[in-house]
């Protein structure tokens, strides 16, 4: 089989000593990845420069890249010219990108100046349909300045949504036996079968790992596999998670 | 000597999975600490987990941490039971940590109803006054949610003032051969140099080493140290600074 993953953890420029980072080591992506070689498949690797990656002499295609755009483009060429048969989508990847940072004195000063030019302010409608006009013109206009100066007290991050990298891969690539990954943070085990089955259905996947980030310690990492008729297997470790779905993926490309 | 050295970036957290990150390898900071430790001298050195460390059987003690805030609560625990000859503070400490995130849709909401609620808008320095209240209330009370949804157009990250770090070290350890480091971005020389002798003069430093972003790539690292006198001395590979520093925090020492 030829397979895709991306794995690792994107991270957007605030300036050029500061950026924001999705925190993921990789490894998980890893170990999936080493466990598809060991079963001889062919993997392209898309990863982050900090994160782990697997080491083989052959059939090991490795694709590093920082930001979601990045990703994008390096999916989109990759697409161009290449059919696969297994993605596994598990890089945590930063839904939203730097747009412009001020400080709160110019950020107010914008503000009033901009409120109290386009005038009636006097009911909350008119007010809210202002804001929004000037909060999306300060968005947009204001210059980054190359490494913010650290004098002013409170500074206002504007952060514009991403590309959604998941919703594009079914379109791309309609043969492909499709991986979705999805971690949330302290919730109950039916509310993360519940969400990771309404991203299965939306992006159109044929399985989504789902997994909480409490249960992600030492070498504990528990992983629930949904599949498309929503039954779900439950794994403990990340090697357990890595065989699950090397299993599963190559069920599903025998029997298509 | 005894000397404390701190290298790498600090990070703050937005919510469980992203953060802000201060991008500093510690290479410089790790080549200080070797040539220190290769002289003899004891080195206490504070970091952050992904950048890179002198390694030494003796005489070398590792701190990790990962905030601002963890960085002050360190380097005050050290001071509490140490006296350091030499303090050479390169770490790329964040001058801002997170207050709290919100969906420009909350935001706006919370702003116009604050706006609407405490009247009299009519005049610009009125609605300044406003709107400083309304940043300020919302900055403090909204409550982070543990990973924030996706689902939003535009974020606003609130972020507020750390600690300044470099400012308490001559306070803490009045004896100690002080060196600071400053980073800038595609400035001029004179510029450097002007900006250096300033945080050198604020600080009440010995030494600052001035870099620019811009000079620092492949082996080639640019760095002008700057004693209180105004003089300046080049260096032009992280080694070469690395003796340096060494050099002239030794000689310091020796004629107190």
């Amino acid at each position: 089989m030829n397979i895709l993953i991306t794995a690792g953890g994107t991270s957007e420029k605030i300036d050029n000593v500061r950026s924001i980072t999705n925190h993921s080591t990789g490894r998980l992506g890893k170990e999936i990845g080493d466990t598809f070689l060991a079963q001889g498949h062919h993997v392209t690797y898309v990863t982050t420069p900090q994160a782990v990656r697997p080491t083989s002499e052959s059939n090991l295609t490795l694709i590093e890249i920082e930001t979601t755009k990045d990703l994008e483009s390096a999916l989109l060429e990759q697409f161009g010219h290449q059919t696969f048969d297994g993605i596994i989508h598990s890089m945590a990847v930063s839904d939203f990108t730097t747009e412009t940072t001020l400080s709160e004195d110019l950020f107010i000063e914008k503000l009033a100046a901009k409120l109290t030019k386009d005038g009636d302010l006097s009911d909350l409608a008119n007010l809210t349909e202002e804001l929004y006009h000037s909060l999306d013109e300060i968005g947009k206009t204001i210059q980054q300045e190359k490494k913010i100066p650290s004098g002013t007290d409170r500074l206002l991050l504007f952060l514009k949504k991403n590309p959604k990298i998941i919703a594009m891969l079914r379109e791309q690539q309609p043969q492909a036996v499709l991986v979705g990954f999805k971690l949330l943070v302290g919730v109950s085990t039916e509310e993360l079968v519940r969400v990771g089955q309404s991203i299965l259905a939306k992006n159109r996947c044929d399985f989504v790992l789902a997994n909480d980030l409490e249960e992600i310690h030492g070498d504990q990492h528990i992983g629930i596999l949904i599949d498309k008729q929503g039954h779900t297997e439950t794994a403990q470790t990340k090697n357990e998670i890595a065989k699950l779905i090397v299993k599963k993926v190559e069920e599903k490309w025998r029997n298509q």
